[in-house]
């Protein structure tokens, strides 16, 4: 073997995540390495949880980030909240409340299964019935933006209803968190999982959960053993505990958390508010142009997530070559569709540092040019009046 | 809060990992990041799975970077070969040993504990006696280099044994990869995981794995579903499978497989005997160092791992406030003693980049400083003859 140290091609990444990372986090990442029980590790560890809870919106105690990647984010939640026959409602809308129900299944919990059509947010109504018919359900877990369909859900009447059936809730932020609207607090979800490489933009790898009194209770009255070790949270609180002395569990990923610091700072800087405005803006934006070029957004405008847009295949084209020719000669990156989706859509993301105009011309330029003919011109008019005015 | 960017004061990293990064393999995990599925990375992870191959000294197929710490890597190989209802024979001389017998439990294993003393290695009479009590017995487990002791126990011997009596081997080589000889397919190993922040002193966050065919068997024609959806190798080798099409399990921690595959690279470039003599090479001058200033290494020479050095904590010495000052006046971190050992030993790695002759002057010197009187000048002089000899 003669390998070479990897210098890729840069990419412009407007896929469903990973998602481009701004230079200060990338430097943030490669300084150099501490022990992760060093005071000026563990006071960093500290204002993660911080920052944390305010790109959260909460007061959890219980809010840090999982050192593994959002699928393990999930299963922290699923491990620790659920015992073995245990009837949980999971609410299905995508590949990832899929996601969700395998898991119940492999904590021998009892599962629910309620179904919604893809490209359609969950509806509560359905939730409602399940409940009624499953008065033993002990949680509801559903995704708040499905990334495999670009959907958002309504988790405030969504937890309302599981509250009122004495259900504790699992959401699914890895796509919204940082991108739209997410009240952990005000909405009242009790345990919740993300990841760094969507709207945070920081490399992947990361999960942040948080979870509220009423689910730490839960796991710390467990009647039997979290299944996991690694993912145990009785454990892993003693590790990212407040105040008291750290008990090592497992050794943090460092520098991935320099990263995270960095793009949580980011964010508080920018402010929630502005980022959740700006995804729209660049949102808005994009659409014009992809309208004017005749293609169509498949989600309804009212459940449309900004940072994710599911886009219908034209008759006649290729996707899979136009997204090979974007990569290879634009080095544009966009997704394919996922699941029962496959083949039929394009995803194209404006996730965190990615949402900003230059992506927004790059994608519609390009993406208008491989398209061909004069759809390509309009499109690009479109999102220059978009801008201009 | 009015954080700020965290810039750590550097620390020179003689602890129990994680160990100093190498500058070049920093810059590799800050390069811009591209997606998990360009077909660029793909290349890149079809190239680690090669260096691993060599690091691990094996050709088995399923060789991978696990995208989560070392705890989730040991979790990997129970979570996969364990079904309910197992008896699984756990070899423990340490904390990591204990931790292997927690994973069984978890996994519904039946555990059988075979036990040594902490310090010293594990006792092959001792295995195939329990082997011969417990002829049900399906896997032995054991620790290969014991972080929390500085033991090497005897991979070779206890994995001919375990075959003996028709048992596969999950060997733990977080400290022992690429700091000491290790040669997966020459010594029959079944399974075995281990981490990147210690020997191959790359950033912590991932854990190499890798698993034969009898292993890979037992995996594929399991009753029960792996009880983690995340760690189930069933879906991640679809994910890491060589020439097929790669099927979307969780997102890569991209940068940090960057950074992999540039310490895989130094080690291939510098090769496994030349590290392995190294880090022999620099344990001798710290041990001339160390003895000269009146301090004992704990563990007998035979079975005595040279990245992770015991010390005897002398009489009268205030262990946890030498360590606080070693790091606030010298910047230099060695590790306490864990579980049984807290408060009786210090642990002095030199592990990867991290074993090298400036470590060692600066480690003799500082400590020597520390303890006062005539003994730091023995010790520096004895260091600075080692090295001129």
């Amino acid at each position: 073997m003669s390998f070479q140290s990897f210098n890729p091609v840069p990419r412009t990444l407007m896929g469903p995540g990973p998602s481009d990372i701004n230079p200060r986090v990338l430097a943030a990442l490669s300084r150099p390495i501490i022990g992760h029980l060093d005071p000026q590790f563990v006071g960093m560890m500290d204002e993660i949880k911080v920052l944390l809870q305010y790109a959260f919106q909460t007061k959890n105690e219980l809010t840090i980030p999982v050192s593994a990647p959002g699928s393990a984010g999930m299963e922290t939640c699923f491990t620790n909240l659920v015992e073995p026959g245990d009837t949980v409602v999971v609410c299905q809308n995508g590949v990832f409340g899929m996601r969700m129900a395998e898991n119940v299944t492999r904590c021998g919990g009892k599962l629910v299964l309620v179904e919604d059509e893809w490209g359609t947010a969950v509806d509560p109504q359905k939730l409602e019935d399940a409940l009624i018919k499953h008065p033993e359900a002990k949680l509801v877990a559903f995704v708040h933006a499905e990334t495999s369909t670009g959907v958002e859900s309504d988790v405030k009447t969504l937890c309302a209803i599981a509250h009122k059936y004495d259900c504790l809730t699992i959401v699914d932020a890895v796509t919204s968190l940082g991108g739209i609207e997410l009240d952990v607090d005000g909405w009242g979800v009790d345990a919740i999982y993300s990841g760094t490489q969507k709207c945070l933009s920081a490399p992947p790898g990361i999960s942040p959960v948080s979870f509220n009194e009423k689910a730490v209770e839960v796991i710390k009255s467990r009647k039997t053993p979290v299944q996991s070790w690694f993912l145990d949270l009785n454990l892993v609180m003693g590790y990212w505990g407040k105040g008291e002395k750290r008990a090592y569990h497992h050794t943090a990923p460092i520098n991935a958390l320099y990263a995270l610091h960095e793009s949580l700072l980011l964010l508080k800087k920018e402010g929630l508010e502005n980022a959740w405005a700006r995804h729209k803006h660049h949102h808005n934006a994009l659409k014009a142009g992809l309208e004017a070029m005749g293609l169509t957004l498949v989600v309804d405008e009212a459940i449309r997530l900004p940072q994710l847009n599911a886009v219908a295949m034209p008759e006649g084209v290729d996707e899979a070559k136009i997204r090979t020719e974007l990569l290879s000669k634009h080095n544009l990156e966009i997704g394919a569709g996922l699941g029962k989706f496959a083949g039929k859509l394009w995803r194209i993301g404006l996730m965190g540092y990615a949402a900003n105009e230059a992506n927004v011309r790059l994608c519609v330029s390009s993406l208008g040019a491989e398209l061909g003919g004069q759809s390509c011109l309009a499109g690009i008019g479109c999102v220059d009046s978009y801008y201009s005015s």
